[in-house]
C-alpha cells in the first residue's frame, strides 16, 4: 500500500527554506529599520544602517574573492564591527572565525594557519600580539584594521582599514544565503584535553535554532537590550548576535569588562539582559552601591563556567538581578543546559535556593537530548543524585564536528551522543549537577585552560622532572592553574621562576598562579591521580584563605 | 580547491535530529511534570499525566495497526482529548486530521473518504451529523466515542470509548519519532475556491517552527495560560497545542464559545492569552461589566479573519486586553503574518491606532517571505499603499501541499511562492493590508465559506436561472453569505424559501442570510462582476443598519 502523504508533496522553493540566522536579520531590518541595533559609547546605530554595513562587508569580501569554503577571522573585543561580522561574513558565503583576544601569538598563528584564514579583521588595540602571530605565518592573510574610536591606543598593521573595506562594498549587491542549512557558519577554537586547539564548526541550522532557543529559554521579549559582557569570541557570544536579530533587540557593546562600566551601562542604557562567567557577577556585586541608585528595572543574568556561589546570588538578588546558571561547551554552541527555575522554589531559604541554582539543569528547548551515562556502556546512571557519570548531549545544537579532525569528531560522537567530558550526577527531578570537570580542563575567569598545554611547557624546562597541573579554587577567577612540580635532584627552582618561565611561553592567564613541590601520586598503570592533586590544591587554597582572614583580623 | 568545511562533517545521530513538536512535549514532561497542562471544568491534568495518556493513545493506535501513512481523524470541540490527539496521533506515526465540527454530513463523509481515515474519534455531542456521515461511507473507519463529562448530551455511536482505547495502550511502549522532519503530521481541510474541500498537509518541521514562532512573535513567556477560544480544527489551533508544549503552559479548554464563559475562565483561571475571530472579541466586549471586576492581569488576544473594528479595539483596550491582528491561511499553518506593533505608535489617536492595527502586517519570525505581487509577472507592487496585488508567501511555514492533488499543489506554488488568492496593498513601511478577499471566499464568524459551493446548491434549484453569492458585511459575523438570484420567468420564489432550500442541503452557517433579486452583471467574457454585487450587498447592509437605527430612535 502506498503512503498517500509521500506522494507529490516534496520540498520546493515555496515551502522550504534552509534555516539561517541571516533570515532574522532580514526581518529585523524590514520590520524595525529605525530601531537601535547597536550602542557603542555615543554611537547609536539602527538596524537599517547595520544592514547596509553588513551587506557592504559581504560584498567587499566577495569582491576580494572570499566565498563558501573560506575562513574570515576576527580578533576584537565586543565592538560593532565584531557584531557586524556575525552577519556580513556568512552573507559573503564564508565562515566566521572569532579568535580569543587573550591568546598568545603562537596560539593565534596556529589558528590562522589551521583555519586557512583568507582575511583577518583586527581591532587596533591588539596589534602587538597579532603582529607577532602574523610573522610566524608563511602566507599571512589580508589584514584589515578595525580602528575603533573607543580603543585606548592602536596601531595599523593591516593593508587597509575596516571602514575602507566597507566602502569597497556595494550594499545593493546580491549576498549569499545557504542552499543547505548544514553549511558552516562559524569556527570556534577550543582548548581541549589535547595540546592543540580544536576547531569547532557550527552550521546555519544550529545557529538559527540556538538563537531562537536562547530567546525562548530566557523568556526574552522583543526589543530586549543586551549588554555584551560575554565575549563574542566565546561560541559566537553563545549565538546571541543572532538572537538579537531574531528579537530585533539592542546590543550595548563593551570593550572591557569592568564592574563600574557594566553598572553604568545597565543604568544608562537600560540594559536588561547580560551573560558572563561568575566573575562578572562578582564585579557587579562589588561596585560602589551609589552607582546602582538609578537602577529601576530587573536585569536578567545568565552565568556559566562554574556555579555562582550562594553569597553572590544573594547579593545579586538584593540588587535586583535575576541569575540563571547555564552550562554547555563550545561543541554545543555554548550553553545547551539551563538551570530552569520553578515557581514552587521561590519560598525556599536562600541556601536551598542557591543549591538548586548551583545545579546545571536540563536541556534548553531546542536541544534534543541530555543524559548522564556510564561512558563505556552508554547506560544512563541512576537518577539518585549520587552516581557519577559523564554528561552527553545530542541534537541540533551540537557542532558539525572538528575541522580537519575526523578522528576526534568521530570519537566525540561515539554511541550517537556528544561526549562532554564533564562528570556529573543526575538528580531525581532530572536536573544534572557537575561534580567534577573532565580532569584536564581548568576554567579561569570563564576561559578554558588545557592543563596538558601547561604541563607540556613545564616538561620543556630542563630542571623539571615531573609535573601536573590542576585547578585550584580561587575567589576571583573561579579556578586558577596550580602546578605540582618535582624538581630534578640537586637543583633548586623557586615558585616565581617557574611562573615566569611559563609566562614567557604562553598567554599569561594560562600560566600557573601557584606551584606546589612534591612527588606526583600515580596509579599502577602510571596515570597521575589528579583527584589527589586537586584535593591538595584545594587544601592549599583553604589554608591561604584562612591565613588571609587571620591576617585581616589581626590588623 | 577543496572546501574544508564540507569534509567529514556530516550529520550523525549526535548532531542532527529531525524537528518535531513531540520534542517539546518530551521536554515539558521531563522538566515540569507537575505543571498543569490542561484545565477542563474541574479537571486539572498535569504534563506527566498528559504524557501518559498521549503515549497510551499512540500505543493503542499502533496495536490496532495504525502507523505512518495512515490518517486518524477527530471531530470534537476544544477538549483534553482533542489536545492529546495532537501528540498521541503523531506519536503513533499517523497523521492527525481534525475536522470542522460545523460541517454537514456530506462534507464530513467526503473528508473521511478522501483522507482514507482509519480511526475516527468523535465527541459524543456530535453523534447526529457524524452518524449520518458514516452511513455514506462504504468502508467506515473504527469509530471511538469521546464521552466528555462536560458534554450536555451524547450518544455512543462507536465501537469503543476513548478511555477504553487508552486503556488498551501501554504507556511504556516505544513511540514514533519522525526519521524525516518532512513527514506529515496533520491534515486540515479547507474550503477553497473550488467546490470540494482540499486537504492541506503539514509536516513535523513546519509544526515545530510555527510552534516556536508563535511564542516568539507574541512574546509568550514560559507557563503562559492559554484559553481555547480558537477551534483546534482550524489549522490545528494555529499550532498552539504544540506551542503550549514548547512553553510548558496551561491550556484552558472550552467546549462552546460564549462571552460569559470566556470571561469567567479568564478571571478564574487567570488565562492571559487567547485567539479567535473578531466575533470572539465582540462577545467579550459585550458581557456584563460585573463579570470583569476580578480581572487584574492583561490578556493578550490574537485575532484573524477580518480586521477588528476600531470600536471593538477601543473597548477591548479599556477592559485591559491587548489586541493583535494576525493573518494567514490553512496553507500557512494559520497566521504567518502579524500586525507587529511599534512603541512609537502608542501616542497616536485611537482612530490612527485602529487603522494601523487593521493592517495585516509583516511576516512572523519563522516565515521566510511575504510579498504583494502582480501574480502574472511575480513582480512586487509599489510599496505605496495604493497599488493592489496578490499576497504571496514562502518559507518553512507553508504546507507540504494538497493531499492527492498534485495539480492544485503545483499551481498554488507557481513562481516559487504560495499564492494566497488575497488581494492587498503594500504600505511604505512594509506592512500589507488586505483590500479584497479572493473573490469566492466568505469569512463568517471565522469560518471560510466557499461561495461556489453555495452557488452550486442554488443552481440545483429548478426555479433559479442565475445566481451568485458574495459576502455581505455583518456586525455580528463579520461577513455573511448574500445570494443574488435571478428567478426564472413566470415563477415566484421568496427569500425565505431560498434560504430554507439552501439550509436543507448544507451546514446552516453556509446558507445565505440574505437574498437579493435581480439580473447578474457580467463581463463580455461572461464572468460575473462580483465587485458590483459586493457593493450592492454592502449598500443593502447599510440601509438595514440605518433602518434599525431609525426604528430604535423612534421607539
Amino acid at each position: 500500500m502506498q503512503n498517500i502523504y509521500a506522494q507529490s508533496l516534496d520540498a520546493v522553493a515555496a515551502n522550504y527554506a534552509p534555516l539561517t540566522p541571516i533570515s532574522f536579520l532580514e526581518r529585523a531590518v524590514f520590520v524595525y529599520p529605525e530601531h537601535i541595533a547597536l550602542v557603542h559609547g555615543e554611537l547609536r546605530q539602527n538596524w537599517a544602517d547595520t544592514w547596509q554595513r553588513c551587506r557592504r562587508l559581504a560584498s567587499a569580501l566577495r569582491q576580494r574573492g572570499v566565498g563558501e569554503g573560506d575562513t574570515v577571522s576576527i580578533i576584537a573585543p565586543n565592538t560593532p564591527a565584531h557584531f557586524e561580522a556575525h552577519f556580513g561574513v556568512p552573507m559573503s558565503g564564508a565562515t566566521l572565525n572569532s579568535i580569543n583576544t587573550r591568546l598568545d601569538a603562537p596560539a593565534i598563528a596556529f589558528i590562522l594557519q589551521h583555519a586557512e584564514t583568507k582575511v583577518l579583521l583586527v581591532d587596533c588595540e591588539l596589534h602587538p600580539v597579532v603582529e607577532k602571530a602574523l610573522h610566524m605565518l608563511h602566507q599571512p592573510p589580508l589584514v584589515v584594521d578595525i580602528n575603533d574610536p573607543l580603543a585606548v591606543e592602536g596601531k595599523a598593521i593591516g593593508q587597509l582599514d575596516y571602514e575602507a573595506l566597507l566602502a569597497e562594498g556595494d550594499p545593493e549587491a546580491p549576498y549569499h544565503l545557504p542552499t543547505d542549512e548544514w553549511q558552516a557558519i562559524s569556527l570556534n577554537y577550543t582548548s581541549g584535553t589535547t595540546g592543540d586547539p580544536k576547531g569547532v564548526v557550527y552550521h546555519h541550522r544550529g545557529a538559527y535554532l540556538n538563537a531562537a532557543s536562547n530567546a525562548m529559554s530566557w523568556n526574552m521579549p522583543g526589543h530586549a537590550t543586551y549588554l555584551w559582557t560575554l565575549p563574542m569570541f566565546h561560541c559566537n557570544g553563545w549565538c546571541f548576535p543572532w538572537t538579537m536579530a531574531a528579537i530585533a533587540g539592542t546590543s550595548v557593546c563593551l570593550r572591557a569588562v569592568r564592574g563600574d562600566d557594566i553598572v553604568k551601562l545597565i543604568v544608562n542604557e537600560k540594559a536588561d539582559h547580560l551573560c558572563g562567567a561568575p566573575i562578572v557577577l562578582s564585579m557587579i556585586a562589588g561596585v560602589d552601591k551609589a552607582l546602582l541608585d538609578g537602577l529601576r528595572h530587573t536585569v536578567k543574568v545568565m552565568t556559566a563556567g562554574a556555579p555562582p556561589p550562594a553569597s553572590v546570588i544573594q547579593k545579586m538578588e538584593e540588587l535586583g538581578f535575576d541569575v540563571t546558571q547555564v552550562y554547555g561547551l563550545t561543541e554545543t554552541y555554548g550553553p545547551c543546559v539551563v538551570s530552569a527555575w520553578k515557581d514552587q522554589w521561590n519560598d525556599l531559604s536562600m541556601s536551598e535556593r542557591a543549591s538548586l541554582k548551583a545545579r546545571q539543569g536540563v536541556r534548553v528547548p531546542m536541544q534534543e537530548g541530555l543524559m548522564v551515562v556510564n561512558p563505556d556502556t552508554m547506560e544512563p546512571v541512576s537518577r539518585n543524585g549520587q552516581e557519577i557519570g559523564e554528561i552527553v548531549m545530542r541534537g541540533n545544537i551540537v557542532m558539525k564536528g572538528y575541522l580537519k579532525n575526523p578522528h576526534t569528531t568521530e570519537k566525540s560522537f561515539e554511541g550517537g551522543w556528544f561526549h562532554s567530558g564533564d562528570l556529573a550526577v543526575w538528580h531525581p527531578d532530572g536536573y544534572v549537577e557537575i561534580k567534577d570537570r573532565s580532569k584536564d580542563i581548568i576554567i579561569s575567569g570563564g576561559e578554558n585552560i588545557s592543563s596538558i598545554e601547561v604541563e607540556e611547557a613545564l616538561f620543556r624546562h630542563p630542571d623539571i622532572e615531573d609535573a601536573a597541573v590542576v585547578a585550584r579554587p580561587d575567589e576571583r577567577w573561579g579556578e586558577v592553574p596550580c602546578a605540582i612540580v618535582k624538581v630534578r635532584d640537586g637543583v633548586t627552582l623557586t615558585e616565581a621562576e617557574i611562573v615566569a618561565y611559563c609566562r614567557s611561553s604562553m598567554a599569561h592567564f594560562k600560566a600557573p598562579k601557584r606551584v606546589l613541590f612534591g612527588t606526583l601520586p600515580r596509579t599502577s598503570t602510571g596515570k597521575v591521580q589528579k583527584f589527589l592533586l586537586r584535593e591538595w590544591a584545594k587544601e592549599d587554597a583553604t589554608v591561604e584563605t584562612e591565613n588571609n582572614a587571620t591576617e585581616a583580623s589581626s590588623n
